[in-house]
């Protein structure tokens, strides 16, 4: 027995014990025949009295894990995806796509690793990839999926349209009538969703639908500050901006500033996600809480009754968003 | 052979086919002898026929699995440190303090699971923590301790005594010399190593020292805006402040809006990380840059040293930060 809290034997240890070098150690772990047999015996002797554990047998659990995988590790969002999904109480690798080892396809390497199941934060989810899983017996479920999914395949998304319909309803009840939107990039559906949302609170308004006033960013800041950039400079300007982001909106706050325009005074800005950096913007965003924390949990809780072999409720669950008024919104000047 | 592409056999699907309970179903998967004999019989030639893996047999790998524990999964800084440590190519489970399942202790859950190491981001790493560990002689890797480390125990810091250096150096070249500082809670080594770097900068500048100038904070939102409010109601008020995190500094800005004042024209502030949100800040922040993901992804790399056995050149190694002069920062009216 090695005595309690004594330091953790290593190859250096047992070569340092036997008087001979650290790959001739190796090669006795490895059952290499090219050390003399006496050797070998002194050496197996101290892997013993030293309770020497290999480092590939120290691992063996029944806990199933799973893969959490993104597109790419690069936003705020994703922790707010990743605490949802280990309040789930799931074992969770967390990887991106980026990062498959020696340019395996993601999916390929989780059926290699043999995980019990894996959830997808993406807007890239081939068909290759979902045989690789299907053929191996790896459920899936989808976080946020940005075109509306096959029915059989498992998600977990946000209210889209129902978002995009409360923001702009908000800034038309301050007395707004000149709204821009920046969406997304035009093939993201979630995107579209949205913007469908401020056409439909336009018309129920009554107010002209204007071409000129939606653009489409990429959902990140550069995007948002471009775009606003765009309406800024339009001649007849917008009042109040649905950013369709929070990254998009802190990027309008800041074309605003640049352009010498003061928000809320004479810009109204709304984001969408309610990420913290929302709450620690100047002025605090008025945005569309998106449940990004809770759409893990639930997507987790799905992965766990397939892993159950159990049924699910639903293949498709959409969580509710919910306008949360701060300061960057106000009537107009 | 189950048909390529075809559903993957549930306990359901093997209940219907036997016209049997699922219950039953469950009884002969776990080996329970209260089925009759021909009912078992039949039940696990469907299994076979539907190609049925259960659920605890389909994980297995030999690749080793590291567990990267949080305090709390609650800050936009913890993306960046999961996107360095998966860049080291370890597989990594993220977990959070306060989701150890069945109240274990998390070491005792990294035990129970088997795990090959761990990385850990906190600063409530107990002894008691590190004996469970250590008697399992599972390695251990700290990220960014805010205590000086015991000299065994290998670790990743920045160096925050440069950082708080070259801020406040920042500054009195701006032409500021009442300049205010905001460490985090005074317990963390970390802030008051960053403090000491603000002393040190002014009194190699001759500028005198102020204790009314130095507060505290928690490096969160909350504590910046607070601390800053103080400062700012000083009779004779700071021109600059040092913030001490990326999170106080927006907090920092949002004190200065509300108290009417322009950044960076009447007030100039520096924050410390350099997380995505420095850059989204309006105006953008200056900031020290503390590489949260390359000391990932060297911890991640240490931890796999140490899990093969191969000794560290350092126990404790500190990545250098540097200073990101942006647009939150400005020679004094």
């Amino acid at each position: 027995m090695a005595k309690t809290g004594a330091r953790r034997a290593t190859l250096a240890t047992i070569a340092e014990a036997a008087g001979v070098s650290l790959p001739t150690v190796s090669k006795v772990l490895n059952g290499k025949d090219d050390v003399a047999a006496d050797t070998r015996a002194r050496i197996r002797n101290l892997f013993e009295e030293h309770n020497y554990v290999p480092v590939g047998t120290r691992r063996t659990s029944n806990k199933a894990l799973v893969d959490l995988v993104f597109s790419a590790l690069d936003s705020p969002w994703a922790v707010e995806i990743i605490r949802g999904v280990v309040e789930s109480g799931l074992d969770v690798v967390v990887s991106s796509m980026t990062n498959a080892p020696r340019r395996l396809r993601w999916a390929e390497s989780l059926v290699k690793e043999r995980r019990a199941g894996a959830l997808v934060v993406t807007s890239e989810l081939t068909s290759a990839d979902r045989r690789i899983l299907q053929r191996a017996q790896i459920p899936l479920v989808v976080i946020d999926p940005v075109d509306l999914p096959d029915p059989d395949l498992p998600s977990v998304g946000a209210t889209n349209w129902g978002g995009g319909l409360s923001a702009t309803e908000h800034l038309i009840e301050l007395g707004h009538r000149r709204i821009g939107v920046i969406g997304g990039p035009p093939g993201f559906l979630c995107s579209r969703a949205r913007i469908d949302g401020y056409r439909t609170a336009l018309e129920r308004a009554e107010v002209a639908f204007d071409a000129d006033l939606v653009r489409h960013g990429d959902f990140h800041h550069e995007g948002g500050y471009r775009r606003a950039f765009e309406l800024l400079e339009l001649p007849e300007r917008p009042t109040a901006i649905f950013a369709g982001s929070d990254e998009q909106a802190l990027g309008t706050v800041e074309a605003a500033r640049v352009s010498g325009l003061s928000v809320p005074a004479d810009l109204s800005v709304v984001g969408f996600d309610d990420l913290p950096v929302a709450r620690w913007s100047s002025p605090p965003l008025t945005t569309v809480r998106q449940p990004l924390a809770e759409m893990g949990q639930h997507a987790g809780r799905m992965l766990a009754e397939l892993i159950a072999d159990n049924p699910l409720n639903s293949h498709r669950v959409e969580l509710a968003t919910q306008l949360t008024v701060r300061s960057s919104t106000a009537p107009p000047a």
